[in-house]
Parts: C-alpha cells; structure tokens; sequence
C-alpha cells in the first residue's frame, strides 16, 4: 500500500439549522459531511465541486487512516491530477438522505430522539444541491470554477447550472441524463422493492436491530449488473466456474459471476443504510430537469460552459441520453463540447477510465477564459479634478491595489496604483489625471487565461484590468490566481516524472 | 372475445417409466403435459415441434374453456397462420422441471410421497429435448420437419438438432444463444436469490403453506425487465404517473413502469410455481451447446438448415449472439438463413412479432425440399427373370401402391404398381419385366416440393421415385403429404380474406 496523491485526508462536517425542501417540508437541523483537498485563492473562485454517485460519499481523494483503499475517484483528484490539488481547490460533500456523515434516514429524527427511519422526508436532486449551496457558502466560495460528477452525480451538476446559474463557470456532467429512463425507474423499484420485501426491513424501522441485510444485498447485485456492460461481464467472467471444472447440478454459487456478485451484495451492506438506498433512488427516479417544460427551456439562461461525457456501453445512461443534454444546450447557444468515451466497462466506465477522463477534462479545465476568474468591478468613472483622496479612498475600501479609471461610458482610460499614490503624496501631487497612468496592459475577458499570464509576467504586474473588446472594463485579474494556475501546469512540463 | 383460429383445445398426458439425465441421476416416472393441432399424415413426416420458453407451457395456440385468452403463440398457429395447421401436425409440450403439467420440482415425489421441492433433480436442456422425443415417439412421428422456439426454447431447438441428428429437417432458434452470457445468468442468479431470502421459501419445502410470492414476484420482475428494451420501455410508459399528475414524495407506486412491473409480478406469482424458476433458469444457465468443445465442432455432423431469428433491439439474447451460431453453422457448411426481425420490442419480440415472424417462417417453410418429407426407401433390384409374385409380396409387406425397380447400382430403371399386377394376372404374364414401366416421371431429392406436386397432378400419379441427379432412387414421395402442404396455400391464394 502506497499512501501517494493526497496522502491522508479528514471528512469535517457543517450543521446549518434549516431547509426547506421541493415536497414543502423542512429539513432541521442539516448536517453535512464533507472534505476539500487544495486551498481556496484569495480570489476565492477556484473551487471545484464533485458529486457523488448513488453509493459514493465525500471521501473523493486521499487516504484515511487505517482504509486499504483511498477515495472513489482518487486517480481523479490530487497533486498533478485531473482535479489538480495545486490549482484548484476541491470540494466534496455526502448527500443529504444519504448514509455517510449528512443528514440521512439514519440521522436522529429530534422530534422523536430516534432515527428517521421512514420519517425522514423524500429529498430530491434540487435538495441535495441547495444543502450543498449551502456548504459551499460557509466555505467562503464566491464561484464554482467547475462541478462535476458522474451518473446520479450528474445529475447533481445539471440541476447546480440551472439552481444557481451565475455561481457556476464549467459544468462537467458524465454518464447522465437530465432525466431517468423508464428502464433506470423499473431497475430502481426492483431494487426498492427487494429492500421492503424483507422482513427485518420492517417498515424502515430497523436501526438497532437486523438491519434489512439480504433485501439490500439483492438491491446491489441489481443495481451492479446495471453499471457493467455484457462485453465488461464476458471478459471479466466469462462462462468460468468458481470451484470445479464441472457442473455441481445443484443451487450453490456456480458461477464466476455469480461469486462476484454475491461479493457485491455482501460487501455493501457492511457499508450502506438500506433507507438511504430507498431515498437516493427515490431522487434519481425523480429527477427530471425539464419539470414539466422542454429540456430546452430548463437551460434558457445557463451561463455555463459544458463538457458533457458519455460512456460508449453505457447501458443504463446510454449516449443518446447525453447527446440529449447537448442537443438542448446547444439551442441555448451554451457553449459546449460532448466527449464519448470509448470503453467496454459500461456505466462503471465513469470510475474506472481515468486516464481518459483524465486527458479530456484536463483539457477542458485549460481553457478557463479570463472572464471565468476574474472578480467582476466597475472602474472608478473619472471626472474632472477627480482628487486623489477619491481614488485612495476606494482603494483601501476594496483592498485594491491596483484601480482602473474609467470614463462615464465604462471605457478604460487608465489606472493608478498604491505606487502612484504614495509617490503623489512624496511630490505634493493632488489630482488623479496628475498620477494617471495611461498605458496600461489589459486582459481580454475571453482570452484563455494562459495568455493573460504571460502578459502579466511579461510586464511585471500583479494584476490586469479586464475589458471587453470595445475597452470597456469589466473586472480585474490578479495574478494569485492565475499564477496557480498556471504553475502546475509549468511544473509538470518542465519535469514529467512527477 | 371471438374464439378463432383452432378453437378450443385440451392439454394431454403421457406417461412414460423413466427418464436418465445428464447428472448421472434418474426421473422416475415422467409426466410431460402436451397438445397436439392438425394431423400427422400417413407418412408421419409433417410434424412441427415447438418448444416454450422459461414462464410458456404447453399451450401454445387455441383456447382452454373458460380461459381469457388464447395461448402464448396463439397468432402463429392454426389454419392459415405460420404453422398451418392444414398442413402440418404441430407438437408442444411443457418442459421438465416445469409446472404446467410435466413432471417438476412441486410434482409428488415417488419416495417420499410429498412434493419433491429440491429433492428434485437439477434438469438441464439436453434433458427437457430427450423428454420430448419420448413424446415424439409416442405420438408415432417419424421425422420433425422443424423444431421452433424462441429463448429458452430456441435452445432446446439447437440441442435438438445436435442430440438427433436424423431426426429435425429444419431448425427455427429465435432470439436465443448457444450459451448464457454472464450478464443472462447474473440476472438469473439474482432473480434465484430473491426467491431464496424470501423467509416463505424455507428451502423449497412450501407446498401447502404459503408461498415465496414476495420472491418470485421480484424475480419476475428482474426478468420482465431484461424482455423490454430501453425504447420500448420508453414508448409504452415514458415517465408517465400512474394516479397523479404530481409526485406524492413517497414510497407508494408512482410511475406507470412501476404499476406494470409490480401488476407483471404479482400475476406470475398466480401461474407459477417459485422452485420452477429456479430449476428453469438453472437449466438455462448451464446450456452451453459446446460442452467444453467449440460451437464448431458442436454442429459437426448436424443435417439440418436453419432459418436464425434475432431481433434488433433484444438485449437479453443480443443479434451477436445469433450470428455467432450462424458463423458456426456456415463453417460447418450447414444451410443456413439469418433474418434479423427490426423491432424496438427487445426480447418480447419474439411473441410480439407475429407479423415479420409469420412472413420469414412462411418463406422458410415453403422451401421445404422433396428429401425433407420423401420417405427413405431402397428399390426392388432388378434380376434376370424375376418373377411378378416376389414384386407383389415386397409391395404387400410394405403396403405400397408403387414399386421403384432399380438396376444392381441402384439406378432407376421402371416403376410396376398394383394396377400392373392385377393386370398381369389377368393376362397370365409371369415376369417383372413383362408389366415393367419404364418411362417413369420422377422427383428429385433437392427439388421444393411445390414443383414436384404439380409434377405429380399433371400426371395424375399419387406417389413419385425420388431420384439424385445421377437417376439413383433415394425414396419416394406420396401425394397424401404433399398435397396437404400445398392446399393450404391454394386456398389461401383463391380467396385471401380467408
């Protein structure tokens, strides 16, 4: 066991009093569970959050102590990674109703001292996202550079970029749909159904006592077929027995496959609340992000960009569901891109094909514009013997040190600094058009952010004026962010090994 | 309700002594539950055999009295449909290890005089096929002309022409497979346990007390599934809701897939017994038709053609599957014909789509050979001075009308009849050679039989030599069987309405 990537890593928590859910009740108190890898810029908009699937958590990345395994997308998350520790600042969270540290059927109910059970509320895709809004704000977050997850994960993204449509700058949904096929309902209901079929499940009342072990297990071995593809199944499996050459003619695990299933079952219920299988399933059958309306009309106004990725055999969540998603985007004009991946592994393929993932995802982050991390400010509109107290003033209320001056149309006409200021008061200047500095090195706000870098480093500034291409100023770069950025990126070309 | 087609029908009973099987144990004694339409002919070579899937039985077509409907492959049999019933003697008859009238795991065992539960032995395909040709001998048939069956039952049609090579003209497998992939048996397993954690099973021994209904409920449900496909799941219910236009935040039944799933397995539990699906679908796990070898050497020495059915959009037994065993067959230099049925059914197309599979049977049907339904039959030799009584008794003994008179290496060289005879002794002649006809109109072995009917009504003969190209008789072809074939399409062709 090698303890690489993030080495070891901690799930905190966050309580908050209240939500207020899509079926009219509310949640009280709200606990979330969750964990970040990285740091947040003093700009604080490299933050990217990732859902988790039907079974996963917040443990994404790294190691905790005494585990065998690191997090469910470690390959994905970490120092040099897809999701790169070193630039971005990683955020991951259990959903509410889920099992693993948030709020869940299995938390105490406070009305009754008790857990849930089948007390706790029936949460929705658009809860889980509000919880996590939630979350994200007690982190200080201003913006979500990217959110991504893959299968009920997806989900997730795609009701973020609709729930808060200017917090979000790349959206990455993978293996999804912006609704769940009659097929993925009748699988989940089976699943259900197999849960409350069995006896010790006993109305959802079972904490304390047998939990509903065999319903559960049936519920995974279901659901697991679901995420491998018939090709995945023959290669892996094939037609091999487990013990014998030969048939044993009797009603004991036979089958290759058969074990690895029962293993499945098995290993699930050590580790997941029957309820919350109910609930999260229940979500994922809900989900529907047309509401009623058209796929398009649920994306009118989408300020993301897309990078939707569909898995080749993908039965559950097949292409076509994706291309969906694209199609409805691109009525929008979002800007998207739509990657299949070519694997035989099925819905799992979300999972396990990291270097794909890896290869597309890291070059969809690489082409963050400067508008994605720049802090949007309106320039101080110059007037006529404009004092210099003016501009100092506003520098040191928005902790600037660099101020673009405008004119009253928004147009740059140039900048002054906490340098210009101090050497106006060395030299008994009093008027800003004295200190003025007219020449001034902007960034575009479509411009990839690679290159506003360089310019920045060329010049030997620490931030840039953003403006669109009629010169008209609509925020500022610094080169905090960017510089993290781009370091990485820096160091891994200059030494590969790494 | 209109009871057309055959009308009613009643399910018969043949009991036979004892059945060896492929565990090395004995059935003993064995009941198999049959029907039988139409007629055999006098050559008893116009028998069609069909064979039932895992929930299918014996009655195939026609009603029971009191019955709702009619049975499960009701549109492809009876007068006029694809197994005319005009034409052929059509035989189905409900597999071992059933519960629809053959001897299985709920029937009463011998020993111990209480149903056999899982003392009954573990039956595979091979097994349910010797069964029936004990059937098949009893009824006196001679030759199958087809054997036909869709899933499990296309299995028992490939073990079949591999278990009695002389005996099937044409095989008919319909969305079937050589061997059950992994993803087949993973979802049987699953479908197993279910019934097996339901308390009510209590290791098989539950006649007379309640029934795993829960179980086998789920079970049905699992496979219910895997017979639709994605679209037709989609097209048949969508998203629908059952009772509502919103959604109750519950875990009642919601979504019209669901009420159907549930309605689908609480309908089987009522017709069917849960030891059965496990016997059943173990047979279906086991059938690898290769048995170690490679499907190649599987059909080595197989005399049958084929006509392959897959259907487009069946999941379960995908089109890869059929074209494997075509692949197989071809190398084999086996005739054989694959038509791919496009429909968005998925696997229940091969009840479903009685349109498309009457036009491709009735196609293949029609191309019936003479060899398929002549019957065998060396010719007198001819020797120096035979007398006319050694020509009368092989006649009397084989009570025929025609005797083929071959030279010593067979070929043919005149035909006498019984007419001849009588003739003969009526004008006093004595030898063969005297009354010989030896301008005789003849059929070949590999012409369709349509060609040699109008051959045989244009010379008003009722029966015809059959010859290979080289003049050497094979056997001979009588107009009871053919004209039975091809009245049906006369009839038909004069009056279409009909």
């Amino acid at each position: 066991m090698i303890i690489d990537g993030l080495g070891f890593v901690e799930t905190e928590y966050f309580e908050f009093d209240e939500l207020k859910l899509e079926n009219g009740e509310k949640l009280s108190p709200v606990r979330i569970a969750y964990e970040t890898y990285g740091e947040l810029n003093a700009d604080r908009n490299n933050a990217i959050l990732i859902c988790h699937a039907l079974s996963g958590d917040a443990h994404v990345a790294g190691w905790h102590r005494g585990d065998k395994y690191p997090g469910w997308w470690d390959g994905m998350v970490g120092p040099g990674r897809a999701f790169d520790t070193e630039k971005y600042f990683v955020i991951s969270s259990n959903v509410i109703g889920g099992c693993k540290g948030s709020t869940g059927p299995s938390s105490i109910n406070p009305v009754t001292g008790k857990p849930y059970g089948l007390e706790f509320p029936v949460v929705t895709i658009k809860d889980m996202v509000n919880a996590q809004k939630k979350l994200i704000d007690h982190l200080g977050v201003r913006q979500l550079l990217a959110v991504v997850g893959g299968s009920m994960g997806g989900m997730q993204v795609l009701q973020w970029v609709v729930s808060y449509k200017d917090l979000v700058k790349t959206a990455i949904p993978i293996a999804t749909t912006a609704h769940l096929s009659p097929q993925g309902i009748a699988f989940n209901e089976v699943g259900r159904r197999a849960i409350m079929s069995d006896p010790d499940w006993n109305g959802g009342d079972y904490y304390g006592g047998r939990a509903p072990e065999r319903g559960l297990a049936l519920a995974r071995m279901i659901g697991h077929i679901t995420y491998l593809s018939d090709e995945s199944m023959r290669e892996k499996f094939g037609r091999e027995l487990k013990n014998s050459e030969r048939y044993g003619y009797d009603f004991s695990t036979e089958f290759q496959v058969e074990s690895y299933l029962h293993h499945q079952g098995e290993s699930f219920v050590k580790r997941f609340d029957a309820n919350s299988y109910l609930y999260l399933t229940k979500a994922i059958d809900y989900f529907d992000l047309a509401n009623g309306t058209t796929l398009f009309d649920a994306f009118k106004g989408v300020k993301a960009r897309f990078l939707v990725i569909s898995i080749s055999s993908d039965w559950l969540y097949p292409p076509y569901q994706s291309r969906e998603i694209v199609m409805a985007l691109t009525a929008n004009e979002i800007d998207v891109s739509h990657v299949e991946i070519k694997s035989g592994y099925g819905h799992d393929a979300f999972l396990l094909e990291t270097g794909q993932l890896t290869h597309v995802i890291t070059n969809s982050l690489q082409k963050q514009r400067v508008q994605d991390l720049m802090i949007e400010r309106e320039p101080l509109v110059m007037h006529e013997k404009m004092q210099m107290k003016e501009a100092a003033k506003r520098m040191i209320e928005g902790e600037f040190t660099h101020l673009p001056i405008g004119s009253r149309d928004g147009r740059l006409i140039g900048i002054i600094t906490a340098w210009d200021i101090a050497n106006a008061v060395a030299n008994g200047y009093n008027l800003v058009e004295e200190i003025l500095t007219e020449e001034v090195v902007t960034a575009y706000s479509d411009e990839l952010i690679g290159a506003a870098a360089k310019r920045m480093e060329k010049h030997n500034v620490s931030s840039l004026p953003v403006v669109t291409t009629d010169n008209r100023v609509v925020g500022i770069i610094t080169s905090d962010c960017i510089s993290r950025l781009i370091a990485g990126d820096e160091r891994r070309n200059g030494n590969p090994e790494t």
